[in-house]
């Protein structure tokens, strides 16, 4: 018994998490015993990569030995009746999670017992309505849960409950993360509903696999070799969004191919839908307009055209008797040079109703994006408000319009998009980008919870005061029926899903503000950080700091101050302020900073294009006086002079000498920080990080001597003293190419 | 001590394969023992993922007990010297390697010592030349390498030898694969000297990490995050090359842009080489002929104009700069619309001349492919002979003209390249495809070796009979100082690398044979899959008669009885016999069956094209015969009629339908067997295989009923009684498009 005793089981545990190394070194004196090899075999099971594959789905075993007692006698069998496949999965996740994480197997009992999990809805499992009460459950809608301590017919339960098998499943998930974050569990009471009932991925994926701004290898839905080879990866996705509450999947680009809705793919996206299925994630395809022309055999795809309407309404059935649960199509139409109802004179209502009224017999709903900006004159700011309002309370009840964060196009940081707030009477499904297209790529450590909760806080004032955007998408202002978010997938066929490690705390962030938007940027970091590498304490304090920091870092060495969409033409990539060569003066650097001798900036109050007239009085009061609009937005809104006195004190040319020196400093800062998690976590992961703040490193400095040396050619000022010198002129900065750069 | 016996630890070696299930119901009845808990973990161990990303070095415990144990006494300890980071690299991979097969930590030591193992040089390691003897070294070359079991003052040692460190590494890799694959290492005396110089993958890879040709995903060569982030793909390629003998790597298309040369991509290359360099392995680029015109603002790039030299000669240069062991260039030119001399009205000879001439002072080698095919009336078939033939001799002595195994474009079987045999002075590189462009790509079960061997022991005859293909190759007909083989890789960065769990097996059959083409296919599939799947002998013999015959399989299901080239165009996937539409006659299906009312195939005799003319004299008499010829190559050289009398008694038509129908039900008969494994090997590779199988099957049946039905347009005669009809017309065949397929 001499190594089974207490003592050294505890350091058993406590050296869980510790390089293998070291372990095997304190391992030594037992070698010449027979238990070595037994050690070694558990020393080996450490050593397994840390390859990022597993997400924040780890399940490693509890590493606080008092929690991990609490947790083991809390826990010892499970209760879950039902034969549905979505019941299966929650079996199989609850056994494998608690496996892991307790370190020992758990028996699944038909009857709850003392320290049992007992997980159904009133329909599988008798006793929940009395555990939980009938009440609770009352509000709990099709998705929400209870998680609940009680003590029942004298007995210790912890009950999941939920009115549908999927609500279960959800509760499933939370509860796992309550362990993996060692959250207490003896006197839990928790419910959980979801507030916006849309909660989507839109997957910029193409039909050869390649993924448009896609940063993290190819698509992991392999077109060629469906249906009949289902990759692991489909369920693990599945298994990730559930964990999360996402509860649909666009598969295929915005910028769609028509040959999506044809038999060879249906067939091969209904075998997605299948495995997606049991985790409660509907599958919704991007259409192409003019598909009636291009795989109909018509000659024309107005709406209005009764031939039109029938091929859709055809289409519509064929695809349910494929998939009969599928959600319904996202569309991009007169947008970037997609076909749409204006090719015919018709409004995006048309082509939207024409659309929704084919799927309405199916439940299935019309995802309609607001992304759209002609070749005109007007302030490209202002096109989609232009558009879309007038149009407000002309769309079917099962269309959603979807509008993205801001009015330009994922930026760095944006004002959010004036049509909320604007559109009463439509639902408005908020879209934000998770791929960092404009935010440095696969590449730079950028948390995206922040901008997601700037964006969702803002005031729209659309019914007085705390009309914010967050509780316009949920529908809760104007009591709208159907609401949803959709963010733009970040997830490749790299091994670990998002190419930076910390891509995935942008997916998990996503998921989790769509399911309940209320929770803090900091609460978000922290469950994710302990799921994702450790609990261990100075790991999650730096760590979280750095996330929470990021966004306003980058922000800084890319676009301060309200600067804008000053990347490299077409993909993105670097600085390149001074472009002005695009077929479209709106597509352009200069276009949208409009440096001269003067200043710099966009007036965007009523003496320049007036698009802040878009928003709410309390809004505009906010913005429209260049000496009371916050920093942060100052050159989305108004063309200051070079002198103009910021609320630092410093000029304006001063503040963004400042602010892109800080930027650039601040990934220094992160570096460090990083540098001294070492030995935290597993090698892997950490020199993985590490070249990649390296690379953040390096390009933050670009961006800040490529922008400070372009503006200064206006502003014919020195950089301020104490601060290095650019390492290069500005035409070596100017004459960089990327032609391969990934994503376009 | 009750669990620690020698009954139960002999009981968990032989678990140590078992499914998690079983063994964890085994374990129960110590569930209420404190031991449980390092029992539960030791299981959960081996539940690591087998996603196929560890290849052939899996390096798990060795689960025959008596071995284990012999090993175990043999190896108590490692004698390695030096500080190279060859050295560092063997000294890793032999501590990883036996701690993961022996179970136990092996230390390491400074001076030899009973029961170790030692490795080294003459130059790191005094007593080696003792050891094995200084004449036995001085065969070895600088790549081969000894490993002998030794009696040497008074100490049992197994010595790994060679005159350099990176063939003492070779040798460290040879020993762990004796180890994998069970071998008895008591008596151990191996000499291994590679009989081909140099041993490269290709590459088909572009700058924007699409593969041409690739169907496993994307480029493993990131070269967006390069040379700042180094993929731990990178070492793991290494390491898998380097076990096998790949001693060089071209990194990009032969289909090349010019920007690889320019300084950016340069230090690019340069980081991946510091990463290949530990492991033996050069880097070569690919380069365009054009490439002093569109980066070196030369207005010619005609080999003869001294500027275009001197370009060439700085070029290298400044390579070598960053590179300094670089290997040189791989070259496509005059094909397929690449620029080449013959655009200036030069040979090939004068254009790998100059670019020799620019390597010369570095030791850099010039590969340069004999694949060209100008737009002509003349055979295909002849056009490589046609234009290097009469260029024997003239090439510089660091040039190798490489040659693809067959004279068309890595066919399902083609005969060998008639250059083989018909350029005694110049050095003839092997190239062969890996992956499996006209081979199923990675959905169907195909081991290459077979194909391989065909061609490697094929006899040309140049010296009399025994001038095989390998004998030419390797240099010894011509006593060549300068000799190649390489494989285009079927490398991506899916989670196997090479999208189907057996691609893996050509990737590793390449390096086996470029080593040594001696082996043969039986003993290559032996190795592997000990390695990659399981040693147990009921697997090993299905699995190995499943691989050995697999090619010849696929060439009855797709190009039966010397067929050629009838895939769908452009993407080459599917069967299209039928297609005329091709620009160029040579690129058309009809141009190489050549089917008609008389009959089918390509007249190469001398009533024909006579590219059989092309060969010795000995190998035209086996051909051009089409009574004698062997049926496998019938269709290559002769156009027969459709009652033609086969070997087999059948008509040629019913011979036909026969090999597509056997080759169809051949691929059940290998779902049948595969299916008859589960349990033997872990539970993610069975699934994917037999999915993949599935589809294999399909595909099977699709290549059989289309060209039966094709081909019976113009045979008019009935598909044999007791032959299941084909499920659809033949229009429904020829109507299936793939706009979307891979590597196209």
């Amino acid at each position: 018994m001499n190594i089974c005793n207490g003592k050294l089981l505890k350091k058993n545990y406590l050296l869980y998490k510790q390089p293998k190394l070291l372990l095997l070194n304190r391992l030594l004196p037992y070698k010449k015993t027979g238990y070595f090899l037994l050690y070694f075999l558990f020393v080996i099971s450490l050593a397994k990569a840390e390859d990022g594959y597993r997400l924040w789905l780890r399940y490693d075993l509890v590493n606080d030995n008092a929690l991990l007692k609490q947790y083991r006698s809390s826990i010892q069998a499970i209760n879950i009746n039902g034969n549905t496949s979505t019941v299966a999965a929650l079996q199989k996740e609850l056994n494998t999670g608690l496996q892991g994480l307790l370190g020992e197997s758990i028996s699944n009992i038909s009857q709850p017992a003392n320290n049992s999990i007992v997980a159904g809805t009133p329909a599988t499992m008798k006793d929940i309505k009395a555990m939980v009460g009938a009440d609770a459950l009352n509000t709990c809608g099709s998705e929400g849960f209870i998680i609940k301590t009680v003590h029942f017919n004298n007995k210790n339960i912890i009950v999941i409950a939920g009115n549908t098998d999927v609500a279960v499943l959800y509760g499933g998930y939370h509860f796992l993360r309550l362990l993996q974050t060692h959250q207490h569990i003896q006197d839990l009471n928790i419910t959980s509903v979801p507030k916006v009932k849309l909660r989507v991925l839109d997957h910029w994926d193409n039909l050869n696999r390649t993924v448009e701004r896609g940063y993290a290898g190819i698509s992991i839905f392999d077109w060629q070799t469906l249906p009949d080879y289902l990759d692991k990866h489909y369920t693990d996705y599945a298994r990730a969004n559930a964990s999360i509450g996402i509860n649909g999947s666009v598969l295929n680009n915005v910028n769609a191919s028509a040959l999506i809705l044809t038999p060879a793919y249906l067939e091969k996206a209904a075998a997605l839908a299948n495995v997606f299925r049991p985790y409660g994630i509907k599958v919704y395809l991007s259409i192409k307009f003019s598909s009636p022309i291009e795989t109909g055999g018509l000659k024309t795809a107005d709406p209005l055209d009764k031939a039109v309407q029938e091929w859709w309404k055809k289409k519509a059935d064929t695809i349910y008797q494929y998939i009969p649960d599928f959600g319904g199509f996202l569309v991009k139409a007169n947008s970037e040079g997609q076909p749409g109802p204006q090719n015919y004179g018709r409004t995006h209502a048309d082509g939207a109703n024409m659309l929704a009224d084919a799927l309405t017999p199916h439940n299935g709903v019309v995802m309609w994006r607001a992304f759209v900006y002609s070749e005109s004159d007007e302030d490209r700011f202002k096109q989609a408000y232009n558009e879309f309002k007038p149009l407000d309370g002309k769309f079917r009840s099962n269309v959603l319009v979807q509008v993205k964060n801001g009015p330009i196009d994922f930026q760095p940081r944006e004002p959010f998009h004036p049509l909320f707030g604007a559109m009463p009477q439509t639902p408005l499904m908020l879209e934000f980008q998770l791929t960092q297209e404009y935010l440095g790529f696969a590449t730079h450590l950028v948390f995206l919870s922040t901008l997601f909760k700037e964006c969702l806080t803002a005031d729209t004032y659309e019914k007085g005061a705390g009309s914010t955007v967050a509780t316009i998408v949920d529908g809760s202002v104007e009591n709208h029926a159907l609401s949803g978010m959709a963010g733009v997938a970040n997830i490749g066929n790299s091994i670990n899903w998002t190419g930076h490690p910390f891509g995935q705390a942008n997916w998990y962030a996503f998921g989790r503000l769509a399911w309940n938007h209320e929770l803090n940027s900091a609460q978000i970091a922290d469950e994710w950080i302990q799921q994702t590498f450790t609990n261990n304490p100075a790991f999650l304090d730096t760590v979280k700091t750095m996330m929470l920091l990021s966004h306003e870092i980058l922000v800084d060495y890319m676009t301060p101050l309200g600067l804008h969409h000053i990347m490299g033409y077409g993909h993105h990539y670097g600085p390149a302020p001074w472009y002005d060569k695009g077929a479209r003066a709106d597509w352009n650097p200069v276009y949208f900073h409009r440096a001269d001798a003067m200043g710099i900036g966009f007036n965007r109050t009523a003496t320049g294009s007036n698009a802040l007239a878009q928003y709410a009085p309390e809004v505009q009061a906010m913005y429209k006086d260049s000496n009371t609009c916050p920093d942060k937005y100052l050159l989305w809104f108004h063309h200051v002079s070079w002198n103009h006195k910021m609320h630092s004190g410093r000029t304006l040319w001063e503040e963004l000498c400042y602010k892109y020196y800080t930027g650039a400093d601040s990934v220094s800062w992160m570096q460090h920080a990083w540098n001294n998690m070492k030995g935290k976590i597993d090698e892997e992961r950490f020199e993985h990080v590490k070249m990649l703040l390296a690379i953040q490193h390096k390009e933050a400095v670009w961006w800040r001597n490529a922008c400070v040396l372009y503006f200064q050619t206006f502003s014919h000022q020195p950089i301020p003293e104490g601060y290095e010198q650019p390492e290069h002129l500005l035409a070596y900065y100017e004459s960089l190419e990327f032609p391969f750069a990934p994503g376009h």
